[in-house]
């Protein structure tokens, strides 16, 4: 049925699709509709207090009975330097003023949590069938134990070594995170966004690099995508802008109309709305200030001073400064319940494969 | 025995592989050896006079009687702007002094000429089954002309844009070259880098978009890639990359040992070397300079200056200036025979095809 198993039997699946974590574009709704069509649903936890992302996890424990993937941040977390965050309002103080806005008002902090010990007492508790990280991996009693837990423990690399790095501690599975792939960027080995590859290159490099299954995530959006990236060796794939236009996404208005206006060649990789390198619609500010900038504050210290800014902006109907994470297939995204889009996928995956063999 | 078989009946081949043509790394040797294989040797003509392309054409052709692919490029020369020229010697200056050169010797101009009547009448005369043209087309008179002597036409586009543009004017087959892509990236309709699609999330688009045959181009180095690029919606590929480290190229000793080192993470794009966006490995001058830079004097001056550092530095046995040009996928090249290689890569394809089937 399909051309490598290793993923189904991991995580106990009957389709090879990841339903991308998207911290603050999702939550229960989509994971639940992945999982019942087949695919493995995943809860981005990074956003959420440990009280919510149990709530998260008994919400879909309620409606399905399929695994789960809890997705956590693992990156470094770094105090703000208050020069660079001056430095930084004052960058944005032109628009803040252009928006009536008083450039020194108080901002609340960005909040994006590396997984704790707090976190890791949820996830022993709930036991979650899968467990993903971002930025690496957790510190190794943390890792440990959620291994203990009977987790399957997976990660995102966005290089060759970065996947080494992972196997070599214990990731049974890799997503091989090409640079076409919406949202942050894994890249926890280096902050060269200039060198990071495509998924073309990046997954056939990271099967021969590893023994364990190699996801690939960055583009994929189709049937032919699916087919590529078995193609290449992938043993499955992960899946996110395509679902952020469906009905069980839970992007705001404004944003659900730039993704479908958006076509091929409208976003880039920008480090300026958070501190670290993620993937959107260019808005304005990434214009206007990057794509890319070494001026930041660090993840995700520069996000804070946005906040404002997108909230005043959105009530003009304008996403000049709102995070409109996407992927270069973004164009390919249909309006389409979420539970339908992954069958549909997978239909035109099967197809595809079975053409391919001419 | 391929999924696809457009490409195979437009140029009359019988691998769906067209060689990608590398000015100044490669000459007829490869095309030789390629199309002896059944691929498409292509013969990069943008660096030669029209005698010089006349005579590697006929070179071709005493060997094998195949179709040739004469490559142009058809970009819009700009004189160089005295005060951009000299900034751009100043920002060099330094690197001279440490070589112990006068940052004010003369060098001599890049010589990267458009497509012009001179060499159209060398197409007229020897009508090559294939013209390829890089950076847009030749003006419509010219264009006419190279279709009047029964040439198909065909060239590169990096944006789903840049296809449409091209196929409305006549293009048979349209490469679509994905950000992974080595060497100058063909990029006529924008010059905006950052938002450059990688060859996963290019080709379907570009597939959707226009109703002749896509090749696909950037991180295919293998059968796995040619078996995804089918997959996307391809009608063949083409490959360049690995091609440089086979004994019929001519890369020097310098190049070959950058190459033969190139993990995966190694190359980025730049505009240092020559003021045109263009993969390579990442040498001294880009990593200090860019690798994007908005001071260079424009295409080809940029690259003048590097003349004497690229030779005397490699006279010390160092690439610090020297045009690595190469894609993502640069690690997987190999050591082989270029006939041997398109047979192998042809092999490796069918068979992943097959095994896709499950």
């Amino acid at each position: 049925m399909w051309p490598d198993r290793r993923l189904l039997d991991l995580f106990n699946i009957a389709l090879p699709i990841v339903q991308a974590p998207m911290a603050g574009a999702i939550d229960t709704e989509l994971a639940v509709a992945v999982a019942k069509a087949g695919g493995l649903g995943s809860l981005p936890c990074a956003m959420l207090t440990p009280d919510k992302a149990r709530e998260q996890v008994n919400i879909v424990r309620q409606q399905v009975s399929v695994p789960v993937n809890m997705n956590f941040f693992a990156h470094t977390p770094a105090a703000p330097e208050p020069a660079r965050v001056a430095a930084w309002r004052e960058r944005l103080a032109p628009y803040y003023e252009e928006l009536g806005l008083d450039p020194k008002m108080p901002v609340p902090m960005a909040s994006r949590a590396p997984f704790d010990a707090a976190m890791c007492e949820v996830v022993e508790e709930l036991k979650p069938e899968v467990v993903s990280f971002h930025f690496g991996l957790p510190e190794p009693a943390l890792l440990t134990r959620v291994k203990a837990a009977g987790s399957v423990v997976i990660a995102s690399a966005t290089t060759v070594a970065e996947a080494r790095w992972l196997a070599a501690r214990g990731a049974e599975a890799i997503i091989a995170q090409g640079a076409e792939a919406g949202g942050h960027r894994s890249m926890f080995l280096t902050d060269d966004i200039a060198t990071q590859s495509g998924t073309f290159a990046l997954v056939p490099q990271m099967v021969d690099a590893v023994d364990v299954p190699v996801i690939a995530a960055g583009g994929i959006a189709d049937g032919r995508g699916i087919a590529a990236a078995f193609a290449l060796g992938a043993a499955g794939v992960q899946i996110g802008t395509a679902y952020l236009r469906t009905p069980e996404s839970k992007v705001s208005a404004v944003i659900r109309a730039r993704l479908a206006a958006a076509g091929e060649g409208t976003t880039a990789i920008t480090n300026v709305m958070t501190g670290r390198a993620a993937r959107g619609v260019v808005n304005r500010a990434m214009a206007e200030i990057g794509p890319v900038t070494a001026a930041h504050p660090g993840f995700p210290h520069a996000a804070a001073a946005f906040g404002p800014l997108k909230t005043a902006a959105e009530k003009l109907g304008r996403a000049d400064f709102t995070n409109v994470w996407a992927g270069q297939a973004v164009a390919l995204g249909r309006e389409v319940p979420a539970e339908d889009l992954t069958r549909a996928l997978a239909e035109e995956a099967r197809a595809r494969l079975a053409a391919l063999a001419g």
